[in-house]
């Protein structure tokens, strides 16, 4: 769908899949049923637990657009095993309506690890693509910055990483306006040595990509923002990703137990906390919109568990993005003009 | 030597080291000199440079306890081939020195990887011990909190990572009086089964291994102080290390940006400072006093390259007191009563 198309952006929401759902689930699309109409929602789930917490929040969406399923995957559900044995689970239920081409995008906020095995069975895999990559933007002092995998996969192999260097780098030119996205390899050291064998054959793959790779980077280079791009596998990246966002919760306690030892500090601690909630509100994630999985043909976009309705509706705009940049069928086509190799 | 001997603490401290070297080493020197008279230091390096920063910067420090050493080694050094290269070194003058039995510790804040090398192979891997490991306080809401591997050593194979819970588990005990702490293998999902096969192994390896295995921990929970160690792969703990401690850097360019939008934000970001100053001195690594290299045969402390004088002074106040609770003859004798077996 191009940009000045007139039609909607068709986009389903899993309504039982966040730590709140459906309830959080519900007043996200309330919202957007409200005040985007160019977005086309429709939910998954248990139609009577969203039609009574509909009534209970005072929310309209329209019935018609919520399509039952019967089961839900819990957070604590393995992945494959409990996309077998509940076929009918918001989730597999979302991602067959969009694989079948009656939508554009799926958003969840559920169980990640079923989200992405669902979304690469169900949507399937882009052609050429043998692991798919989950990312997100990353608050940094200067540019844009992204990190690549967050937790799709673990224990990934220098080709897979190749793959994810090239998807996300045609992610962020085409999300954020960079023609030439930087990539840093997440390593130990800047000398092209440091690291384990994968990153050491990553680093060799990555100079001959024709990409910007821009070299190793360290743990400090994150927050930098050094490159646009931080790549590394998904082990790291999750325990990154969730070490950053732990940070302002910190802070907090921290605050706290300075604001108890006098009255003065918990005076100063006022003024520092409302400071703070500006300064610091580039780490919320709630403004991030989710972390969308690439390499899947289909937007999918996965969220935190605990996300608020103003999480789940930035989700459900970033998918819009995702659709109205044509962001799928530009991977396709950089894969398909230069596919990757299969690995092993 | 027990706590109560009348003899001095004999340590020897790598002028050549850090970015800064000598002018930080020789401050922190006369510090010590000055101030901590139960202390026997000997510093090696350029003795020419270092009696002529001693001159600029008026400080007193016996000349006969610096050891010449002709050659240094820089941060941008390949460790092993810049040992054989450079053989005599700071850094291999200072662990001959403790490894004749001169003295009982050595410290640099030199090319980390170096240091690891030259501790393993002139002091020498205690019995049973196959990697020594790098590890240090942590920052955490509660409790205290540690992490190991912070760099020793990439691609840890469970026996690895089962080795460096059980001498973290010495020295935690030791230094901080925690009698069984707690230990978390850090991962990407709380679930046995969560992270890649390494974690898989070791996940079972600690279950069975009589220690006080609280389970797998993710990324949030490090700062939550969730466990007494946090245990991974060199790789993971050196980028989460390194990450973690560019946090108040980017947390003060955030401020300055918001500084920047008005007179009263200026004034506001003015007690901010103030308050995060006192509130955010946890995090400053200056106090820490370096990582612990355990496993190794005398006591060998590692420091930033960027190390202040201060944080010198306190890498060898650290070394003091593993001297002063026998920490490495107690690491020795818990591995001689149930060795470590060999992986592969």
């Amino acid at each position: 769908m191009g940009s000045g198309s007139p039609s909607k952006f068709r986009i389903v929401l899993d309504a039982m899949g966040g730590d709140f759902s459906p309830v959080n689930e519900v007043l996200a699309a309330g919202e957007i049923f409200k005040n985007h109409t160019d977005i086309d929602l429709v939910l998954t789930g248990d139609k009577q637990a969203i039609l009574k917490t509909m009534a209970e929040k005072g929310v309209s969406f329209p019935q018609e657009k919520i399509i039952h399923a019967s089961q839900k995957i819990d957070m604590s559900d393995s992945p494959v095993a409990s996309l077998k044995k509940k076929p009918d689970s918001s989730i597999s239920v979302g991602c067959k309506y969009v694989a079948e081409g009656n939508a554009e995008a799926f958003v969840s906020a559920g169980n990640t690890g079923a989200v992405v095995t669902a979304s690469t069975f169900i949507l399937g895999r882009i052609e050429g693509v043998e692991r798919p990559t989950m990312g997100t933007f990353f608050p940094s002092e200067s540019s844009v910055s992204t990190i690549f995998d967050v937790g799709a996969f673990v224990d990934s192999k220098p080709q897979h990483l190749l793959g994810f260097a090239r998807m996300s780098t045609i992610y962020v030119r085409e999300i954020y306006n960079i023609a030439s996205p930087s990539i840093g390899l997440l390593t130990v050291g800047e000398e092209s040595e440091k690291g384990g064998k994968t990153i050491k054959e990553t680093h060799t793959l990555l100079k001959d990509s024709g990409l910007n790779f821009f070299g190793n980077i360290e743990g400090r280079d994150i927050l930098k923002g050094s490159v646009n791009i931080v790549l590394c596998d998904g082990f790291v990246g999750n325990i990154v990703l969730k070490f950053g966002e732990s940070f302002p919760k910190y802070l907090k306690t921290l605050l706290k137990e300075y604001a108890s030892r006098s009255f003065l500090n918990k005076l100063k601690v006022l003024i520092v906390r409302s400071v703070l909630r500006q300064a610091l509100s580039p780490l919320d994630y709630q403004y991030y919109g989710g972390v969308l999985l690439l390499g899947v043909k289909s937007v999918s976009i996965i969220g935190h568990g605990s996300s608020t309705p103003l999480a789940i509706t930035n989700m459900v705009l970033r998918a819009k993005d995702c659709i109205e940049k044509d962001v799928v069928k530009k991977i396709s086509a950089a894969i398909a003009e230069s596919p990757m190799k299969e690995s092993e």
